[in-house]
């Protein structure tokens, strides 16, 4: 059987990309699990090397045919001349990080790569002709969905949350609480956790839009017209869901681990108590995109840029989940093809 | 000198109320430092103590004045054809709770209290003519409040957090968030450090009210239009503020524990990543008013009522908080009263 490929960028340059990377697979046990394929710039790469202090070996390839099991590859895109600033935001990192990101893309769509990890980009400076997005997810929805909807989940161990809007002024929140953008979200998650975590019966939990749930219609209405509804004709299509749950109570009294995901309705409601529980070892995965694509759930962390102050538990666990994810879809996909297949999944997945 | 008299309500008597309460104090060490009087039955602390097995000794009195230091004094308010249901929602469990609230707010009025410790209501069962409100902050603020707004602070150790919008729809938060309402707050807070935490110079965190603190405006302009300048504001008048923070990164990232207090915008916005990271230990700690009054953050909890499951963690906590801010305020109010002692105060704490 042959390793799975991991496509890392390294996301911008004056940052902890390189840091958090090399540290990852400094463990030779890593290599073990997959075979790295950087794509980036060796003269780079040994800058950053050397201001940490890092005695990493790995092998500049001119392509990730050349690739190979056992040693750190990178793959060279990226010109000699692109000045390193740590800790600076600055175009030229952000050119980098955007043809790193555009290289191991390309070769994720051409079939070269199994997974991608990337390493943060500064999402100002970022920004081009190419890159007009508000981050990762979405340029990777557009040259990568085939027409599907991407979803950002944020994960740790068994601990899963999606977003039903995101990127949205609060301002606009309320407005965006649709019955059928709840709908929508409750399948895919449905859908997600089946072929990517290989969980047959999903437990999904919804909060709710305002504080107390509402509390039976005092402080809005929301649950009871648009997410209870939602919820019901989610479960006439097999997609089970509870709540709505006040999130402050879901949160604070560990109600939480009794689901495999968690549906927040807004940006803040979902990310500040799960940033709050992860800590240092949480992962950023874009599901429903052809290839799996995940990343550590912290920033370039410029403060810390060539100190050798961070840590690369996130990265770490972003690799695990990709690989997970990887092999979860590949044993669901190999089982549903087959209906003789099928029928032995489903019927070991019951006797769990 | 007096041991200071901690007032305490029975709370919802089918709850976990007395569990707590007696859990709390049958550790001697917690009658050296306070003598609790509770408001409640001798007949219903007595069905608790039975249910749950515990052998714990209390003194009934007629009346406050009648309390002894080292004792548990439980005062008679409640008449006794009261039923118990462990873990059922009922109107008469809500009337015993409101009996004993309005004999101890009386008797903190008469000041023949010290302080006041609330344990858990019911907000439904609870209600009638005399109570109509959201909780208990309201119901103090109306009846002991003078005049002035109380502010209801959660807390645990050094994490302090004031909501700017409490029982909002979320539909109507981002119209609540003016910058007088911000301004009026943050110098509400400012006081309330100095007063009742006797902190000098105190840092005051502001949360942002859109994701990624509105990003440069792509995501909502409150931050730039209304909170930035309200902080200003606040700057002009003595009052020191630092943000406006993304929530996400805010907990996440450890930055919450630089400041003294932190304000957040709405209700889930502050409550949840509070209890995510307070767990059992949290404080609800109803300021602004004269008398000082904490309660635990936990709720009736009706599911394990009776079960002898439930921590006093949070409960003791609240008797430690309204003890300290007790004393911090005898200590502020002593030293700001005499010209020359506020000098050796401020000197003093200059020094730290």
């Amino acid at each position: 059987m042959d390793k799975i490929k991991v496509g890392i960028t390294q996301g911008d340059t004056n940052g902890v990309g390189y840091e958090v990377i090399f540290k990852a697979f400094e463990d030779p046990t890593m290599l073990e699990l997959c075979t790295p394929v950087i794509y980036g710039s060796p003269k780079i790469a040994t800058f950053h090397l050397k201001a940490l202090g890092l005695n990493v070996n790995f092998s500049t390839v001119g392509s990730v045919s050349q690739a190979q099991d056992g040693r750190i590859n990178l793959v060279d895109v990226v010109p000699d001349e692109i000045k390193i600033e740590l800790g600076q935001e600055s175009a030229e990192a952000g050119k980098a990080a955007l043809l790193s990101l555009e290289a191991a893309v390309s070769d994720c769509k051409a079939g070269l790569l199994d997974v991608l990890v990337t390493a943060p980009i500064n999402k100002h400076s970022i920004q081009s002709d190419i890159f007009h997005f508000p981050g990762h997810t979405e340029y990777l929805e557009s040259c990568m969905g085939e027409g599907n909807k991407s979803m950002m989940i944020l994960m740790q161990e068994g601990l899963r949350v999606a977003l039903l809007t995101t990127h949205l002024p609060l301002s606009g929140v309320a407005a965006a609480v649709t019955e059928d953008a709840v709908v929508e979200k409750l399948q895919a998650i449905h859908g997600m956790l089946k072929r990517d975590f290989g969980i047959t019966g999903p437990r999904i939990a919804v909060l709710s839009l305002n504080p107390h749930a509402g509390d039976q219609g005092l402080l809005g209405r929301e649950e009871q017209d648009v997410l209870i509804p939602a919820m019901k004709k989610a479960e006439e299509q097999g997609v089970q869901s509870w709540g709505p749950y006040p999130s402050d109570g879901f949160f604070g009294n560990g109600t939480y681990r009794h689901f495999d995901a968690i549906l927040a309705m807004y940006h803040d409601q979902g990310l500040a108590p799960f940033k709050a529980l992860a800590m240092d070892g949480g992962v950023n995965y874009t599901a429903g995109l052809p290839v799996v694509r995940t990343s550590p759930d912290h920033g370039t962390a410029y403060d810390i840029a060539g100190k050798n102050q961070a840590s690369p538990n996130s990265f770490i666990q972003a690799v695990y989940a990709a690989i997970d994810i990887y092999r979860n879809r590949q044993f669901y996909d190999a089982s549903h093809a087959n209906p003789l297949g099928k029928l032995y999944a489903d019927k070991k997945e019951e006797g769990r």
